[in-house]
């Protein structure tokens, strides 16, 4: 089979999906965006809507490429992409793809997640971010440092001559919105609405997290209720205040869990409102950062161009 | 006024109340319980619900002492006792009463709360549990020690010298609501049931909870997704697990910020499932504990017994 000159590239997560047509240059010639992430297709019929949402691309370009990143290729997607161990290089990662032929439209390739410390206590893993740091990596032409993907579920991703040796994922974000949606704290807060970023209430919550070595986040989030019954911050400022204790207790236990090795400034991937906040926090810690806004289409990207999928 | 002969003793707390008859000697004359905690009672009339509830003992005991401790004497309540600071002795606690006068039915005392570190970035408060505590004192002769109490928000109390000295507030209980409830690692649990306890699943969340001095439950917390994923535990193990992660970091955070002072063993105050898994985690800690299942009315007894308002 002969390369093809047009890659699709989908990350379909678990909340949503994009999606990428690039050329053979890895220039994005058209981009799409749909809500149905795989907790939206639980029990709906995977080839119907791919049809659907890339068969006009396909129609145009009918020997594309087609890489998917991301929970579509979990027990709970599409088809499962067993997850390949760490360390893991570029090319573990590309023989652990798994394929899917649609008819009338050829293979699409669910790229695998990866698995850390699976023979510990507490063995982790990872699906769909591996991509953006294989993208990220090739973007800086850096083979080693820590990359970090804040989100719903952050991930700290340790690369060590150019493999993923291993990484550790934090409930953050998830958290977040469990306690300002579902907790007493959150009854504190402005309902139905997200105030506007208050960077002061943000901060005191990073300094009392990082205040000492061993944290105390189970006692430390009943301050939020304590700070808005004293009155030290507004309705509208304990999400901040309650954003800073968990990203700062993140960044402690990441500091706890990585140790002190880090060559360079920590890669943050992730959008710029996430950014802000981290850099503040990882700031207020002692550790530099730089930021990529996102990585995960040159990540597909690069798959098919180092595999000689796309010429 | 004359010593009363009987009293009325309410724990009326957030979500629930519970009341006993008492005669002069400490006796449980008649018990009731009811749903109608401060939250369900939010716009609703507290006099007219006093009324259906305790009018029956009050006609046969018109001159009884009514206590109440607990959430009812919170701004959110029926009205403010406001909070007294720590160090606070029994004596202080006295003095904070609010007396509200009810209409045919005399007064009611509300016992305040306590606040701890009221000047620190993460001040404290209780409401209820004091009391337990000083009933506790009374109950075992003990003048200085850690009282527990476990729940939807742990407390630990440092009693000294017959003073509340200072204490912490842990948001377990409510995270493991929270967590098995709404969050992705509940989607792998039972759905609408509470498993049997499963000891040793507990007891590997307590450990790994326990294992450094630094902790993670950030991180740590997702294990008990891919402990999951991996089939280390059934759906039927992981609450259980999930607990175990929970109150092994309430211990580990509890003993960085107590330090190891600890006079004899801790003392539990709380329901038996409670205690069972609390002396299982703290066993693992290696400290001591020991139980009382309620102290409550007890402890409103004393207030009411060693101000002679009762005899």
């Amino acid at each position: 089979m002969s390369p093809a000159s047009h890659l699709i590239a989908i990350d379909w997560g678990t909340s949503s999906l994009r999606a990428a047509l690039m050329d053979r240059d890895g220039t994005i010639l058209d981009r799409l965006q749909s809500g149905d992430g795989v907790m939206a297709m639980l029990g709906r019929d995977y080839a119907e809507r791919f049809e659907s949402l890339f068969g006009p691309w396909l129609d145009r370009h009918p020997t594309a490429v087609v890489l998917a990143s991301g929970m579509v290729g979990s027990r709970q997607g599409w088809r499962e992409a067993p997850y390949v161990a760490c360390p893991a290089s570029f090319e573990d990662l590309v023989r652990g793809i798994a394929y899917i032929e649609v008819e009338g439209r050829g293979r699409i390739g669910l790229v695998p997640g990866l698995v850390s410390d699976q023979a510990g206590p507490a063995p982790d893993v990872i699906r769909g971010e591996e991509v953006q740091v294989f993208g990220g990596m090739r973007l800086n032409g850096q083979a080693s440092g820590i990359f970090v993907l804040p989100g719903t579920h952050s991930k700290w991703v340790v690369v060590e001559e150019g493999k993923i040796a291993r990484f550790h994922t934090f409930m953050t974000g998830e958290l977040y919105g469990l306690l300002k949606r579902h907790s007493i704290l959150g009854k504190l807060m402005p309902e139905d609405s997200e105030p506007p970023f208050a960077p002061a209430a943000f901060e005191a919550g990073c300094r009392l997290a990082l205040s000492d070595e061993t944290g105390a986040l189970l006692h430390r989030l009943f301050s939020v209720r304590t700070t808005g019954l004293f009155h030290r911050f507004t309705s509208e400022e304990l999400p901040s205040y309650l954003s800073g204790l968990l990203i700062g207790e993140e960044v402690r236990e990441a500091k706890a869990l990585i140790g002190d090795h880090t060559p360079g400034p920590i890669q943050l991937i992730c959008r710029e409102d996430l950014a802000r906040s981290y850099r503040l926090c990882l700031e207020a810690a002692g550790i530099d950062s730089a930021w990529i806004d996102d990585a995960a289409f040159l990540g597909l990207f690069d798959i098919a161009r180092r595999n000689a999928l796309i010429a």
